[in-house]
Order: structure tokens, then C-alpha cells, then sequence
């Protein structure tokens, strides 16, 4: 991965990938590989299985992507994207045990585990519920104390990672309008998703240059861009990628994956 | 774990643990593991899930059992015991998806990973196909090249483990008869199953002290015993595995899993 | 099915059935068939498979117990007893599927699918919201308008039934104490649980014959009571079945199932 | 469905439906559709879930298609395309589950099921093994005796059918070269797969009109058939469905499905 330079401008550039299943593939992973500094690859509970996990490794390894984990919820049915009830002790064990298929996937293949980001319904959940977070923030701890935990600007599973001694990375929608507190302005919401990738691409250099993204009013939020999340499954993700990717880079913003912490792990 | 005389008589006794599922609980393990000196962990596949491996894994690393892992192919309603048509490239994924979850989990545990034993229709699989036998080896070896690998006394996965450099370790049963080549004897041949607890605990003595079996029609089969299965599920595990530990004893045989091959990885 | 004279009081006991799965066998059923008089097989979805539903089914049709399906969440890994955020359309297309299931299996037996009881999660999301109440019967309907809903005494999902034309069977508890207004109290209240099977067996009788359980102050609730529900998972399920059987038969009080509202379909 | 002059030559258009799974979509059905006359719709096992039947249903229903059930091995991981070893009672078990789930469905979408097409492993395992073959001819007498079955031309399944009373219909393949003995050249062999859509129309017609397909050879191999398999998921369907269903017509040929045999039951 090349070296960015101390004083330089950057953000992060993340996607979910490896969201297939058996013959089933989803989203345009080779057109947003060009494009994505960090990629999150889902662990065959949600999406995802054993082959294409190492494929999807193999592909981002191959590209100098960063590689993160993308567990979720035992709903592949639902695609993880419907809330259970679940308990602590469930989600610790449920995210321990993706973490630890995919690091040996990932280590397999020459790379390493950089990162997690829940995915769906978990990670609306351990957004909003300490313990939930808690149990994400420590099982990850369990794999590896570096990984860096992607979570949504302003959420409990952020101050989970902080209070407990993992890297925080916050995670902001260039194609998301938010609220005056800097919470993502619901979907119901005139307004509320950026269809234009002009505007996305805008928003995009606003978060990473200036902090703040636009509400749905013309406003300003104070949000913290650590990393911004592309869509990858939409029939326009590429085109959206490519926007915010010029855009930044016109300002002179360097996109790189966030850097561990210490460089011993390196 | 106590340390072995160098000059000592050692086997050791293995068994299948954590093969329950969600509510479900399967075998006598608590009986089981106050003899056994071996467990292997099922990974999710053909049976287990994040709950079981968890605490089956704390629980025998309290009870100082050795502990290893049980894959089995994708097929929780035959509980891994139909053949599949898989690859060896399915193998080698499915394989290494759940040695590393298991992995993760022992060393959250305060454990470690010590060795591999397929299941069921894998097992069979990969003594008998030299392919699928160099998969499970190597998806073994990518996760930690200090692994050890148990197979049936004979087969080709321990050819494969040796040729790889990884350390083979043969099983042997006390409670089945052995034909005049080392091979099992069919279950469908009169006498090829011990019902008698004490014959199978003679048995485990000849193959323990004296590296023979006996065959259907009385006779000796040679055969390299260095782990000896119990069978946990049957209604008699319990009985068979004291009378199997208490007749090694009386013969000054100790049990004790076997040992790295280097020191290092201790 | 034998003839219940007209004038007689009855009351039907049910216990759910067929929640094994692969290997895994779960409950008293052989010991509870010689008591319940309605059994509710589990569909595939929380527990069951095609063999245990067609074992299930043979068996309770030997018995002479009428059949009930036991549609539940997917959600094998939480025996469908975890809420999941799931639509009324879901719910309506999970619950006709796994009906359909069974529906042949049971027709493929010589048998009849008599009524429909959702399990764990499904049964209270069903009995506390309207719609989800609504796409349960409106499944069952779809099946076969003469199933008889079991529901829990007052709940929304007898109301949906009534409202929809579908007859609806009012579920009580045995050994659960009841709130002043007809409500279970909850599991955290000393005493809401009768552990006494003498206890569980007297609340029997004054459901089925005077229409009140009691309080868990000794007061007394007025509940309907169609269907009385025998837990067949604890260890001492049998043994609660024989003392309510026994102290019913001895108040005079028929066991027998609920009878189709027309005989057109028998 | 339109009455066909019963001295008209006709043949039957059939393609698998309903393969998507959670959010992914499998084929390009709705182009299909205006070509097809019949659909074999996924259960729910090798693919297709309870909400991809019930809207698959609805689509061909719609469309006038013939609906049948496309049943396959419990192996969503491998799209039910992997041997496994089932026993005859499994097959028999799994058919039954699946076709009634189906049954169910279509009968709510106001359809009627009218024909059964095994999927994949299950296909050439019912298709090569007498045993398995009457485990799912059973099963589907045991949902609608009225039921017809689709099967290779000249293989063991339509013997089975046949035997057991049940409507045998002979499928052939337009894009697949045969052997003299009218089995299918194997892959492997070059020019087994007809790539030209013109070459696969031509055959269709010599299948429909004449009785006969090309072998690889270029000569001529003796088949009945009676449907025409259109595969869905290749890049050009969609393309090679258009030019056999114009070269039929532009011989006379009527696209129709398969009758039932007795009126009765329509």
C-alpha cells in the first residue's frame, strides 16, 4: 500500500463486497475495485460463503484494497437486513465466529484483516444499543486488538470501540442527506437520498475537506469523515464511485484505507 | 497439560464433542470428558453453531482436554454423513472457513487449536481420494503449520499430512473388528461391531501396547494406534470409554494427546 | 375419532410435535401421544424436516390425535422463538408454505391437516399485532377454509380468525398463573409459573369446566378455554400430562379435539 | 389456456423459474415468459424461497404458462447441482415437502399445478436410478395423481412414471448434440453444445416435426419429444428462445403445453 504523505488531506473509500451466494453474484465489484480504498467482505452468514469469501479476498488483496470483515445477522434469507431479537452473548458469538472464517481466509491468501463493518440490521443495532455494540467491539478485540471497527459518525458502536480500546472509524453517506445533529435524515424524507452523483460527489468533498454534510434543507451537519461508504448494488454505483473519486481527487484529496494505530502490527 | 515420561506408553483417547445445535444437545459429554484426552469441536457445518463451539471449547479447555477440530461438509440435515460431489477446491474452502472460526474461538477461549479430524462423509472422503485428502491437509496447513492431523490408521489423508509435512496422527477403534489388511472390518460382517465393553477394552490394550487389532475371526491385524475414537453418541459411551481408560491403566498405559512435533509453536 | 356426546364437557390437550431435526430428536412424544388429544407438527422452518414431519404425522395418525401444523420464523438457529422484524407478506408467505408442506405430507399419510397453532415468536407476533394476526389466517384460509385457528385465550390472532371466518380454538395454560384480566402473567412474577403438577392439574379443571385460571395472588381470571397446552420439552412433561388427564377424567371433563364447524369437509 | 386443434402438431416450451433467492434474481425470466409455455418453479431447496414461488406463480399464472414444480436436494450452497448420497425415503420426503409447498402456493394464486421436472443432481439421479426415480414419481402421485412428469427422453424416470400410472412427458434439449442411441453427447466432447441459435432452432424443429436430433457427428439420433428445455440463465436465452419458437412456428408447429390425460380434473 503506498505511503501517503503526513500532512495530506484523506479520506477512505469503503464498499461491501462478496455479497453473492452459491451462483448468485450482486453488485459491480470489478468497475468499484478501480475506485475503493477499502473493501468489507461478507462471512456466509447474511451473504457470502466459503468460495466466494476467498475469491473476493483474493480480488481485493490483488488490487491493494483494504480488507474488512462484514458480518451479519444468521438471516440469509433476509439478507441481514431484518432486526431479531438477539442477545449479547448471540452477536458476540454470531461476529467471533465470521471474523475468525475470514481472517483465515484473508491470511490464506497472503492478506490481512484490517477492519470491520457490521452489516444491515447489526449494524443499525449495535448503532444504537450499547451492549450490542460492546459485543461487536469485543469479539473483534478477540481476533486482533488493531482492527479498526467502521461504524456510522455519531453511533454507540463508535464510543464502544473508543471506551474499549479499538481504533473508531466514522463511517458518512455521500448519497445521504442529514439531519441539523448529524444523523442521517430518514429515507421517508423529501430530499433524503442524493439521486445526482454531482451532488454526492459534492457532499463527498464537504464531509472529507470541511466536516460537515448538507441537510435535507440546504443546511450544514458537523459530521466526522473517516471513511465514505459506496452503495455497490445499485444499477448507477459505479457511475457514483467515479463522480466522488474525481471530485476529491480535484481537491487535492487523497483516498487511502485508515492506517492502524501502531505500526508494530504492520 | 501434565508432562508425559519420554519413555512412557502413551494413546490417546479422542471423541466428537459439540455436535448439538441450537436447543438440541447431542452425546454424554460431560461423562465423556473425564476420560477422553482429545476432543474435536464440530464447526458449524454439520453440526454446531457459534453457541456450542463456544462453550464446548471452554469446557474442555477447563478440563484439560486437547482440542481440535471436527470439520464436516455443508449438510446439517444429514449431519455430514451423505457423500457429496464436491471438489477438492470446495473442500479446501469449506475446510478452512471452519478451522478458522473454531480457531478464533479456542483463542478467545484462552485455548489453542491443536489438531483436525474430518467428519462423517469428509472423513471417508478424504481417506480415500488423494485430492480431497491434499485439501483438507492444506487448508489445515494455511491456518497453522503446527497442526496435526487425525486420520484413520492406513488412509490416504495421513499419507497426504506426511507427504505435506504436516504431523499424522493414525486413529484407531476399540470397539470394531479390523480385517487381516488393517482396513475396518465392514459393519454388515457378524462380529465386525464390539458390543462387550470389555473386548473393546482389550482391544484398546493390544492396540495401545502391542500395535494390533483383532480381526472378525479372532486373528491380528497390524495397525499404528496413536488415537483411540470414542464413539459419544451411543446409549453405553460412558461405560465403554472407563472401561477402555481403566484397562489401558492397569497396563501402564498413560493417556495423554499427542505432542507437537517442534516446541516453538508451545 | 370417536363420537363426544353432544351434551358432554370437553377440552383438548395439544403438545407441539416433530421439533427434532436431522439427528436430533426433541420431547416426550411417545409418552405424551398417549394423552394429547391434538398435536402441532413443527413444518421445517424453526425445527422439523420432511422425516420427522412424515414420521410425526404416521405416528399421531395411528394415535388418533387430530393434526395441527406448527408453522414458526426461519430461524433454525433460534428454534424460532427470537422476534424478527419480518412484513405481513413474509408472514404470509412463510406460514402457506410450510402449511402446503405439511398439508401433503399429512394428505400423503392418510391423514387430515385439522387446524394451525404458530410457534414461539410467530404465535406472539401474531397474537399482539393485527396484521401479522391477519396473514396467519389469511394463509390457513388459503389452505383450506374449514382449519381451526389455536390461538392464545384473547389474543388478536382469535380475533383475526373470528373476523376472517375462520373457527378459533382459545388456548389456555396449565401451569402458568394468569393475570386479573385474562393475561399470562409474566414469567419474572413469583409464582407465574405452577411447578406442582397437582397445581397444574387442578387449574386444568377449573379452566375447562368453570372458565377461570387462577391468579398468582389466588385469585381467579376468566379465560376461555378450548385447548389446554401441554409443554412437552421439560423433564417432567409426561408426568404433568397423566395428573391434568387423570383429574379432568375425574371431574367428568371428555377429552377430544375441536370438530369442524361444518361437516361438509369431514 | 387456448385449445389446441387436436390434429395439430404441437410441442411444449419449458424453462426453470423462480431460481433467485433473498434479493437475488436468477435468469431472465420476464423475457421468457413471452415465449415459454411452461415453467418448472423452484421450491425453496436448491433455490427459490416462499416469497420467489408465490411471485413466480403469479407471474406465469398471469402469463398463461403451465406451472410445474422444479424440486432439488437440500443444497442451496451448490444450487442443488451436486450429487449426494440420499436414500430413496429422503428423495421420497423432500419431493413431497417441496411439491406441496408449491401446490399450496399456486393453488392461492389461483393456479393449478400440473407437472413435475426434478432439478439438477436430482434429474440425473432420477433419470439413471430406478429406485430414486419411483421416490419421486410416488411423491408426486401422492400430491395429484392427475400430475405429469417431465424427464430425459428415454430415461428411467418416465419408465418409472409410466409404471406407476403417472403421465410421462419426454424432454429433449434444442442446444445439445445426442448421441446415435439418443442419449446426450457428453460436454466434453466437441461440438456438444449447440451455440448458434439457428443450430438449435434447426434442431428443434427436427425434435418436434421429425423425432430426431443431431448427433455430434451430424447424424441423426431417434428421441420423443414432447417438451423442448430452454435453459434461462445463460447471457443469451433469451435470444435462442425467440429463434426456436419462430422456426417452430414458421414450420407449423404449435407452441402448447402438455395435456392432461383425463378431462376430469381441469
Amino acid at each position: 500500500m503506498r505511503k501517503i504523505p503526513s500532512n495530506a488531506l484523506t479520506v477512505d473509500l469503503n464498499c461491501d463486497f462478496g455479497e453473492g451466494y452459491s451462483l448468485y453474484r450482486f453488485g459491480q465489484e470489478d468497475e468499484l475495485l478501480a475506485v475503493v480504498t477499502s473493501v468489507n467482505i461478507a462471512c456466509g452468514f447474511h451473504a457470502g460463503d466459503p468460495h466466494t469469501m476467498r475469491e473476493t479476498a483474493a480480488k481485493a488483496a490483488a488490487a491493494g484494497a483494504a480488507i474488512g470483515a462484514h458480518p451479519g445477522l444468521p438471516d440469509r434469507l433476509g439478507f441481514g437486513r431484518r432486526a431479531m431479537a438477539v442477545t449479547p452473548q448471540e452477536v458476540y458469538d454470531f461476529t467471533l465466529y465470521q471474523l475468525g472464517a475470514l481472517q483465515a481466509i484473508v491470511k490464506a491468501e497472503g492478506g490481512r484483516l484490517r477492519h470491520v463493518k457490521p452489516h444491515g440490521a447489526l449494524y443499525h443495532m449495535a448503532g444504537a444499543d450499547e451492549a450490542i455494540a460492546e459485543a461487536v467491539v469485543k469479539a473483534s478485540l478477540a481476533i486482533d486488538a488493531q482492527l479498526m471497527m467502521y461504524g456510522q459518525s455519531g453511533s454507540l458502536l463508535l464510543d464502544a470501540a473508543s471506551r474499549l480500546g479499538m481504533a473508531a472509524v466514522s463511517e458518512v453517506f455521500a448519497d445521504r442527506a442529514y439531519e441539523a445533529d448529524g444523523s442521517l435524515a430518514p429515507r421517508s424524507k423529501p430530499g433524503a437520498t442524493l439521486t445526482d452523483p454531482e451532488q454526492a460527489a459534492k457532499q463527498a468533498v464537504s464531509l472529507a475537506a470541511d466536516g460537515f454534510a448538507y441537510t435535507a434543507g440546504g443546511g450544514r451537519a458537523a459530521v466526522q469523515a473517516d471513511t465514505i461508504c459506496l452503495h455497490g448494488d445499485g444499477p448507477h454505483a459505479a457511475v457514483f464511485a467515479r463522480h466522488i473519486k474525481l471530485a476529491l481527487e480535484a481537491e487535492g484529496i487523497l483516498l487511502a484505507p485508515p492506517q492502524f494505530l501502531q505500526s508494530k502490527g504492520e
